[in-house]
């Protein structure tokens, strides 16, 4: 079996950055590496992201998109991240069911059973062995959010996410701390208000400790 | 309120013909009717049911579509239905909730209160009044729906779940009919072997039924 690590945070945190750095620092070490993302990963997850973020008329129901996520991480789990496991890939999960619990139940007020008995019928046995949540002041994120988004054009692909106010941001972020408290064994929390660099230094040293715990470096 | 009225049954059963035959002579009366189906009835209902029903290379796992119907169901009770029934309007469905049990757990085998559960957080409080079962032999429901698919020139867009084997089909009865056996006050069973006057003519009687143990006619 591989290793499974998610990287979780709020918008702006600078988790898709870090899953980049650090498939790039295995894959010098001639590691077998995939970097996925949720939802996305699949061709059904790709179609449900489409469905999820756009910023429509009428957005998603919180229970509808709730299904939406769990639709798309079913099927992540299935075509994709289990069976890269089976082949002893290490991979490297932009988001995963945490981010489910933080921003459905945290964020939207679902009930916290109905999101966890959902995540666990989506991911099936499926655990990370390792999540980094990369935590920040949700004011930090949303301003490095909305930079990348005015960089990029802005326009109607923005995430409908980035769009809601701060303190949805910060119960989200909240629901990410709680999660990671009732979990230390599994969850790192690494700061995230200082350089790529800096943040990168301290996720490599996570990353060292996780690959010796796991006998992939003596 | 007005009434909720579900059309079930398995494929080439004569519901969507019946379903429009109901409303046609529910406008004659001059009473607010409102038709639609599932999956579909919102935009994002609409984008769902182009992924369930597409024969892909690959196709959604059980449990991601369980969640993709729920999705959809989701929003179609929030945004449509339920707005329809507090406005007074006669709402006819074609399908509801009681396909996803019959499909998902008898047809696919996922455990029948996962089903439930899944489907009592997609409708909230939203029940049907009635729920018209057209019963028919799998054999001469098929033989319909491909009679129908080669009418309209066949292609990719024929629905996935048509192609499923006979013995798929039979699980699918079997279910619907166990769920009638369950929930008598709400199902009626409607044999649908006959032309479609003799069947849309039962339909027409088990309306007056209901009709009138509602006080919508004297």
């Amino acid at each position: 079996m591989g290793l499974f690590i998610t990287f979780e945070g709020i918008e702006g945190c600078g988790k898709t950055t870090q899953v980049d750095l650090a498939a790039e620092r295995l894959r010098r070490r001639s590691l077998p590496v995939l970097v996925t993302r949720e939802p996305g990963g699949t061709d059904l997850g790709t179609a449900v992201r489409a469905l999820l973020l756009n910023r429509g008329e009428r957005p998603p129901d919180a229970v509808a998109e709730l299904f939406l996520f769990a639709a798309a991480r079913a099927q992540h789990c299935r075509e994709v991240i289990g069976p890269a496991l089976a082949a002893g890939t290490i991979v490297l999960c932009d988001r995963f069911a945490d981010a489910t619990v933080a921003y459905q139940a945290y964020g939207r007020g679902l009930p916290l059973e109905t999101v966890r008995f959902v995540n666990e019928l989506s991911t099936g046995p499926l655990r990370p062995d390792r999540t980094f949540l990369f935590d920040l002041e949700p004011k930090a994120g949303l301003s490095r959010a909305l930079t990348r988004i005015a960089h990029r054009g802005g326009g109607p692909a923005e995430d409908r996410f980035e769009g809601e106010d701060l303190a949805f941001h910060e119960a989200v972020r909240r629901g990410y701390l709680e999660e990671a408290r009732r979990d230390p064994g599994r969850f790192r929390v690494i700061p995230a208000e200082g350089t790529v660099e800096e943040v990168a230094a301290a996720v490599g040293r996570e990353m060292e400790d996780l690959l010796r715990e796991r006998g992939y470096v003596l």
